[in-house]
């Protein structure tokens, strides 16, 4: 065809299509073929419905975009270029994967602004856009008024097979379901190709009768390559429909335009190669030299510009009336959007005394949580179906539900990892909110995907993450972390705090709202069984990550570290060893992270390295621990699974008594 | 009711719920709820269908019954003492969740001979059961024959509301409709309630039409309770569909018989107490003792004896005529049932020499598996959809799929988790088979629930995971592991390999296999990048886990310790320092937990005490590390995130150069 041919609307598509094939084509890796054959829903969905602001990505009510299918970035930031963000200029694009480039190689909100969530790892994008519309869904409920709507914008979201056949996305949409979540809408690009090839190799059920079963009102364009009328048709049918979230099957074609790579797995994620370029250049009538868009197609595309500042204006206005007639939730939404923490909010977070009775941190972590849930109306969170054993429900507030939006309490249902990914996702939303998300800590395992995107994606979200260790007991090895904080620690960017005791769970608390506050995901460890609360724990000393319970006169002969329930052991060996005449320290290390971040003064004042005994004891895993300890240390740990017996017995099965902590500290001292 | 009323069905129903009712009210811990409401329909399947023999656990061809709702474990204790497994006694039953028992809070294959697979993680349960039926499914195209079927046998699951929510079932029950495994046979235990409460709270969907969706055959028993003919006749139904998998959703009260928590979430979790315990024996009519056993009930199910020496004696008989008709695969059989690996299949791995071609540790891993391939028919696997990256095909063998189950390449789709609990699935079945599941190495973390019951539960598995640092370039920071490693080196009994080179990834094969062979499983930590050969690698040397590759004469001034990729740059910078006067010794560590395998002797031998300087290099986390660099030595890792950029860029900005292991080696020589 003869480009004369070309519609407006196709050399709109078409130039996204070539910036991805020009850009993989260089970097000489990405992925051309998702962009090219999603390029026509996403170019309607971008030009016809979605309200965004390109020279002010941050704008609150924008609608949230995201490209679950992550792979096929090269789409988002064409569109991006298209539409005039300042963050993907043409360099940028021509700088695909390279070093530094705000193109990496999949969407990550944060190097590129405009982006809002971090998509790759298959499935996190759709459920993260759950958490996107649980968000708007609470902030309107909470929010507007009958006369002045402040929060309302929808969320989209493409994904492809990929997204779909990942678990975490049924549990997500399941919920989604369940919720009405009626203003997301998911574009499904069915172009019947994965990696291995056609879909009809692993992936043959029915994902429309699937997401009907979840409750979603679900449409399909089956020409979703030439068919803009009835994408455009579907987008708006499914806004129409206001009680349920929308799935909108787009039958495409993988790599739509290459003559002899078009609906194969070859174009998936690599690139077409100059000779199929030049071919596909032919194919559809292409006749501009790489990373050339036609000025009809940018001046066309460009409008988002002027139409962004006119929907921000808009609200504007709405904001200022809103400001005038409400100031109250008017301030209330200023502070959200601002990040701030109200004056003086941790001083709601209580601290204990020896004589005050010995509870469990997970229950210090439910009474913190209600202390702080009516000064901090921006915590949302729940659990993943053992909201009476993690202990996460907050009083004062009622079931997030369909029609019940401005509560707080989620129930996620048995979904860890959807957890995660909605966690995500709501504090994503730029919004003030801070999401927790709460199992048993073993079942983190479960959700690490999710747990380790919020650290590199930069979400402040709380973990809360129940049954510690082994003195869990009954449930067994299959319920008993042992590895598991170890695991934990080892990733970048995740702040693990497992505290003593009361005190340190109210210290923990506290750093976890400052990291959220600081777009930093906190990991709480906590315990089912009871702690009795020490002498010398502080909630400062919890911001250090690591400080001295237990001081003695001079250089101590032996330092003892503990975490959580083993520092009271350390404690009371240390009281015994101290009656027999021996220096001993005791250091509470509730955050190797917190510590690791102090200063190397501080470091070394806690533990000098002259002090070489030094025995670490905590009923979880050795490994990591060595650091510490040193060479000529000792660690009290656990290198083998647990085993299903009354919580006490497990701990005194595995050496976690106050005569071994001596008997490992006395060999130590020689 | 008087006791008189009730019918030998009911009295053996009841036996059940108060089996579990009794032995979680004397360890005051537990799960009463679902035994109480399932006892039904378990009844009713291990009555009239479930072919086992109760004194020979291990009769290869048995069904396999698996309780995917894993924390009503008493239900299947329960079962086994009825129908007379030696493992679990009365007096085991009575010792419930106490430390040692052969009745532990979750089953536990590892622990008690009857128990297929170990559940409590939910979801697990219903995705082995898909890999219990692939295996069966492969066995039998492999070696039932027109005239004499050897392997014929059904997976009867019984799992709940949670199983049903979490992904992981989702994942493996899509794929089973795609496979149509028609053996597979799974009861749902519709009871509506889950931890939290009603599941009107959470989980709403249509999970019959899910399921359809899937491309299950589903059916519907409306009155689980009491309608013992329509449970019947149901699974009668689903046997006589043979082309796809069933589910039956057996609508069922949970506490079915407690007249105060009946139908709660109380029944779920904790024990009824002494007072309901009374109300409900009034209820049932139920005037026997706790832990007494009617003797007509006991009579009856106690035939499962006899029933099971006959069906066994019956296939005994097959197998003998098997054995004359068809040596050879007779011999074959016998072979993989006992376990044994042929004689010298390790001669096929091969071995490199420096001059050989640099090829990436994956493919040196496809070659080793198609080395294998033809000696160790009981090698079947495959990749979560990244088959042609992770390198994972077998070429002498086609696509496992329905109508080609005699085929051994496995699509498990983009479903990571699911692919891993079916890989466990498989190993469990104990008929000699080695899976393999494939992904990258990041992506563990969508798997991780599962890999850490490979170790738990003792499967012979081998995870192949590629990929393996920011090495692989542009994909960018989602896709490249930098904890990962580390995290999966914390599990316990989970051996992971990190091979240098061509020779290493043999030794790492056969290490695996080997494992396998007792029932351990492996993780292979592949790179995406060419490794060059290393003069002194070896097969052994893997074996090992830490040994040197380049040593020198006397004590080494200087240790340098690397992994995989790694070891090259220590292999480099020891030749200058050596080429300077240095005394260098490079120890390559494929494997921490092999070399902590090691005895004292040898470790330091590799690692003595007396040489401080030691630097340790991995392009991961440093974390973990501490323990082999010592407190005076230093660790070149990576403690941040990665970066989307070519391969060779990253290593280089992250500092894996010849020259700043050189640095950093000279730093410590002072």
């Amino acid at each position: 065809m003869a480009v004369a041919t070309l519609t407006l609307e196709q050399l709109c598509i078409n130039s996204i299509r070539f910036l991805a094939i020009d850009a993989v084509e260089k970097a000489k890796s990405g992925h051309p073929g998702l962009p090219m054959g999603a390029a026509p829903m996403a170019f309607v969905l971008w030009d016809q419905f979605m309200r965004f602001n390109p020279k002010n990505p941050k704008w609150f009510n924008r609608d949230r975009f995201v490209l679950s299918a992550g792979h096929g970035c090269m789409l988002q930031y064409a569109l991006m270029y298209l539409a005039g963000y300042d963050s993907v200029t043409l360099d940028e694009i021509k700088n695909f994967r390279q070093w530094g480039s705000k193109t990496p190689g999949h969407p990550e909100n944060f190097e590129t602004p405009g982006i809002e969530v971090t998509t790759g790892p298959l499935g996190q994008g759709i459920a993260n856009a759950v958490g996107l519309a649980i968000a708007e869904a609470h902030l309107a409920a909470k929010f507007n008024k009958p006369d002045l709507t402040l929060v309302d914008h929808y969320t989209y979201v493409i994904l492809g097979d990929g997204c779909n056949m990942e678990g975490i996305s049924g549990e997500a949409c399941s919920l989604a379901g369940h919720l009405g979540l009626g203003k997301l809408i998911a574009l499904y690009d069915d172009n019947h190709i994965s990696i291995d090839g056609s879909t009809d190799i692993a992936f043959t059920e029915d994902v429309s009768k699937r997401f009907e079963a979840y409750g979603w009102h679900v449409l399909h364009v089956q020409d979703g390559n030439t068919d803009l009328e009835g994408i455009a048709r579907a987008i708006a049918e499914a806004k129409s429909v206001t009680d349920k979230p929308t799935l909108i099957k787009v039958t495409t074609t993988i790599g739509y335009g290459s003559p002899n790579k078009a609906n194969t797995a070859g174009v998936h994620g690599a690139a077409l190669g100059e000779a199929e370029i030049k071919l596909t250049r032919e194919n559809l009538g292409w006749t501009y030299d790489p990373f050339v868009v036609p000025d009809e197609a940018l001046a066309h595309t460009r409008k988002a510009i002027e139409r962004g500042a006119s929907y921000e204006a808009e609200w504007q206005e709405t904001w200022a009336q809103y400001k005038t007639k409400y100031p109250q939730e008017a301030a209330e939404f200023d502070r959200l959007l601002s990040g701030k923490l109200p004056e003086g909010w941790d001083k709601v977070l209580p601290t204990y005394k020896p004589e005050d009775k010995a509870l469990a941190s997970r229950k210090h972590s439910e009474i913190c949580l209600n202390a702080l849930a009516p000064v901090l109306p921006e915590l949302i969170g729940g659990s993943a179906d053992l909201t009476h054993s993690n202990l996460t429900e907050l009083e004062i507030s009622g079931n997030f539900q369909k029609g019940a939006y401005e509560n707080r309490n989620i129930h996620f249902g048995v979904r860890e990892h959807g957890m995660g990914a909605i966690c995500n996702g709501i504090a994503l939303h730029g919004s003030g909110l801070i999401p927790y998300g709460a199992t048993f800590l073993v079942f983190t395992d479960y959700m690490r995907g999710a747990i380790r995107l919020s650290a590199l994606a930069e979400c402040g979200v709380i973990w809360v993450m129940t049954h510690d260790s082994v003195a869990l007991g009954e449930d067994g090895p299959t319920h008993q972390p042992v590895e598991t904080i170890a695991s934990l620690r080892a990733i970048p960017d995740l702040t693990v705090i497992r505290p003593a005791d009361g005190t340190e769970t109210s210290g923990a608390y506290k750093v976890a709202i400052e990291n959220a506050r600081k777009n930093r995901p906190t990991l709480l460890a906590l315990s089912r069984q009871g702690l009795p609360n020490l002498a010398g724990s502080s909630i400062e000393g919890v911001g250090k990550g690591g400080y001295t319970v237990i001081g003695c006169d001079g250089t101590p002969d032996l330092i003892l570290i503990g975490t959580g329930s083993e520092v009271n052991l350390c404690v009371k060996a240390a009281e015994q060893l101290a009656a027999e005449g021996k220096k001993v320290r005791v250091v509470s290390m509730p955050s190797t992270e917190l510590f690791e971040a102090q200063d190397a003064a501080y470091k070394e004042s806690m533990l000098p390295k002259a002090v070489t005994k030094r025995l670490v004891v905590e009923a979880g895993t050795t490994f990591g621990w060595h650091k510490y300890a040193g060479s000529e240390g000792d660690i009290l740990g656990i290198d083998t699974f647990g085993a299903s017996a009354p919580g006490g017995v497990c701990m005194e099965k595995f050496g976690f008594t106050v005569d071994n902590v001596l008997s490992r500290a006395k060999a130590l001292l020689g």
